[in-house]
């Protein structure tokens, strides 16, 4: 079977599981909010190639569906919050949770999200040590995840925005919370060849990897908002070029920049997006990007193959699926 | 000695740990928000009251101190997003953490504080039969509180608002949190013929009775603003004597009420406050909330004698100090 038909099967599975956990009860004042943002869509790919790893690596991917819709809501709770953080107002031609439902309820929902999410791994028929497991590998994710997050809200329009700096919040936003669904059907699998610690680093490589091509996506075809180009420049977003560009630019060149990013979207024009990515085009940065993107995958390749090597097709299937589409 | 001053030995010890588990470093961008409101004070009471329930029912309060700490985390999450949900500005005369380091940060950071809560109980050393039952008892909580917010954020001004309803959000979003401490407490006793069960219901009448206390003293002598009576009037608070006044009041005197507490802060005079504790007076409701918080004690106090008989008269003060203040 393909992966992506694997992915819609299992996808479909955990949407089930996800309606019959969170019942639709308008008179909690949190269920109605959650269905909004869950309805809005998302194709369930994390938490079913939690299922996918842990069936590859010899486990039964029954025993894997309560942590995998742990990963699914916890995905969705940071959509929400971050919603919020970045004052985005429309999510998939929908209004988002705090534009519908107030900034009260859209935070306080999002809080409760992450309960469910620790219910659920705490409910799961699991044996007790697998269970330690899953909320160590769970809680890390989460922790890293708004490390990464807390970079991100104050690294905007810094006054030396780095690759390295791009690449520390993007291993600790992105590359966590992309491998712990594999993590945790490595640890479901109970296949104790198989090695947790080179997920995290596979995490690494395909965080960041996933996020450039997002970046890219964003300057050559945009992101899906009737094709608008440069969304991340007008919204303020330290992409991948905008790190490397900045570090290649003329003093001049860094002021303008940052002159133009600091702005809100609302007053960032056509001419600054076009500034912005004349500069890119100067210093070469969507090559650059492109190449740097392609080397992060040749390295999760390789560190694919130490984590186990009856699952590392699938894994490497896996590993290429998400780095060609943003979710 | 004194509870007083067993909760002020216990309180400087988790000051400590909570300063070792979260050393103040400015670069992540979180430690340094969650220091400026873990600094604005606090007592730790509900840790020590962990740490003394465990004590008196037989075990080792030092095994207590991991599990301690991550309920002052939470109390301290919540108090943050709370913050902002509400529109607070400021607590113990600081700048609340939203407006001082902005409410994307302010987000990120009550997210923060909640791995970190969750780190601490999965790093204890307790065993890990134990561990699984803290984990619930504090996950439990979470999701009880979340869920009581989201029937107080939705019931200000609300058409019919009732002693019940009043009783369900408090139950909701105070009963567990203050009983979480000490169910914590009995399972880290390890003290098999204690009764947790016995430890919610406790919580179902200390929770009410403590939130109506609070609500007395906005309206007797002000929460510390500089003793203004009525602040949660003028925030479209709905307190104990506002949902029976409601319950009591004519048609006419309900509208009266209902556009008073729908006013925002800044709108509401002074008129509406003295009209607002004039119908309170008219309705008798100080003294009705005064009994009701009585008779919750004295169900408070038959339901301690449940626990446990060995630690029933620690159970008993702590259940006397904690409705006479709010902290």
């Amino acid at each position: 079977m393909e992966i992506e038909e694997k992915i819609k099967i299992y996808g479909e599975k955990i949407d089930k599981l996800l309606k019959e956990e969170i019942p639709l009860n308008k008179e909690d004042y949190l269920s109605e909010a959650i269905w909004h943002h869950l309805s809005t869509g998302g194709k369930r790919i994390r938490p079913a190639i939690c299922l996918i790893t842990c069936e590859e690596l010899g486990g039964n991917p029954e025993n894997a569906v309560h942590f995998a819709m742990a990963i699914e809501i916890l995905h969705n709770m940071f959509l929400l919050h971050d919603d919020i953080e970045d004052g985005d107002t429309i999510r998939r031609d929908q209004p988002t949770v705090w534009v519908k439902f107030g900034i009260a309820n859209a935070i306080n929902t999002g809080d409760y999200l992450l309960a469910i999410a620790y219910r659920s791994i705490l409910s799961s028929p699991s044996p007790i040590e697998i269970k330690m497991q899953l909320l160590d590998i769970f809680t890390m994710t989460y922790a890293r995840t708004v490390e990464g997050q807390a970079l991100d809200i104050n690294a905007r329009a810094a006054e030396n925005f780095t690759v390295e700096k791009y690449m520390k919040i993007v291993e600790l936003k992105t590359g966590y919370y992309l491998a712990c669904g594999m993590a945790g059907g490595v640890a479901l699998s109970e296949n104790s060849s198989a090695n947790i610690n080179a997920i995290w680093e596979l995490g690494k490589n395909m965080g960041p990897a996933f996020q450039i091509k997002d970046d890219l996506i964003d300057l050559t075809m945009g992101k899906g908002r009737g094709g608008v180009i440069g969304s991340d420049i007008s919204e303020g977003k330290a992409s991948f070029p905008y790190a490397y560009t900045m570090e290649m630019s003329s003093p001049d060149e860094k002021d303008v920049l940052r002159s133009i990013m600091a702005k809100e979207r609302e007053d960032t024009t056509e001419d600054d997006i076009k500034k912005t990515l004349d500069l890119y085009k100067k210093h070469n940065a969507l090559e650059y990007s492109q190449n740097y993107a392609e080397r992060l995958i040749e390295g999760a390749y390789k560190t694919i193959d130490r984590v186990d090597s009856k699952g590392n097709a699938v894994l490497k299937k896996i590993a290429d699926f998400m780095v060609q589409r943003s979710t």
